[in-house]
């Protein structure tokens, strides 16, 4: 294309190529040896919000993804899932949103499958308000809520509510975590469906890594 | 915000926060022990092609940018500097673009000053040709244009040519190479200024890190 530098406000800006969530077809993944995720330090939620759409819950933890250094900020919910895996959507995925000192956004996303209540999530639900914030007098414990073997999809896409900024690494774990069957359903009634719909791959590579 | 999960196609997405080139105010720099880059390999420039408003050349070279693996793809020059370090421009800079398994770009900036004359830009400057793209029957070492010591401010930003995609990560090296007064003359008789105009940082941090 042409540009001409006596008219740089005439420029225009391309987004919307890079977005999330994707279908991640497992036949067309590339393999690597690189280390996706290190857990370090323990994680814990200090404040709890109930936003319009989903819980939210902030506080301390730590990780190496990719070998660099990653501080924890919050975790929320989506449900279904919002990334699928060959065109199958696991009930509910949660996002682990992680920055670092650059400022650069890393979310690990985990799946959630049916089966032995997990005391992280339930520690949250029973400490949720509607549509206020609150500081925890009580810390809760997210490490139930991280999984800890298995591949990681790597790829890099957007945040998948407004702004949608194409400035996020996504690490989705293959691995999935058990949550009770009425602890989903006590999730279901407190948010309606807050799944965005998938978004075209484009030209981006996902890597299959280590964990 | 707000924003309704029955009408995700009206969804907002913002971009043009987080553009480049930069002011890189020293004083407000965080300081870093991260290894920002670590050449490996030989750089060669393989293909030249004169493109409206730069010379570009693509070719051959690796290294670990924040100790990941970056293939090198290509560089090119603006004259003046893009980047200003405290207000104060570089009469020429020049990016190696570097691009990860993931599809992550990494640009290293590095700014030339007049002294004695660069062999692997007299190389580049002597097989140039207008307007065209050719192979090189002899590549061209690209050595003596990479630095080797000192800071290296990092951010993250965009291209500085339009699509203007905020997918970049900086290394911008307060090193500076040396180039002659002629060879400076010779590229500024081929092309006209290309600098784009220096966008606002806005929340970003700037890392200054090892070399």
């Amino acid at each position: 294309m042409t540009f001409d530098y006596a008219h740089q406000t005439d420029w225009p800006m391309t987004s919307g190529q890079h977005q999330s969530p994707i279908d991640i077809q497992t036949q067309h993944v590339q393999s690597s040896q690189l280390s996706a995720i290190n857990w370090r330090g323990l994680y814990q939620a200090k404040t709890i919000t109930g936003e319009a759409t989903t819980l939210k819950a902030s506080g301390i933890g730590a990780a190496y993804l990719n070998d660099r250094d990653f501080a924890f900020q919050q975790i929320h919910f989506h449900t279904p899932a919002e990334h699928l895996i060959d065109g199958q959507a696991a009930p509910i995925e949660w996002h682990l949103v992680h920055q670092s000192a650059t400022g650069q956004l890393a979310v690990v996303a985990v799946f959630g499958r049916i089966g032995k209540p997990n005391s992280s999530l339930q520690g949250l639900l029973d400490q949720f308000t509607a549509q206020t914030s609150h500081e925890l007098t009580t810390p809760v414990n997210l490490t139930e809520l991280l999984p800890d073997t298995g591949t990681v999809y790597h790829y890099l896409g957007s945040l998948t509510t407004p702004p949608l900024s194409e400035t996020v690494e996504w690490y989705v774990c293959a691995d999935t975590v058990m949550i009770g069957e009425q602890q989903l359903a006590a999730y279901q009634q407190l948010f309606a469906a807050n799944n965005r719909k998938i978004q075209p791959l484009n030209d981006r590579p996902i890597i299959a890594e280590r964990f």
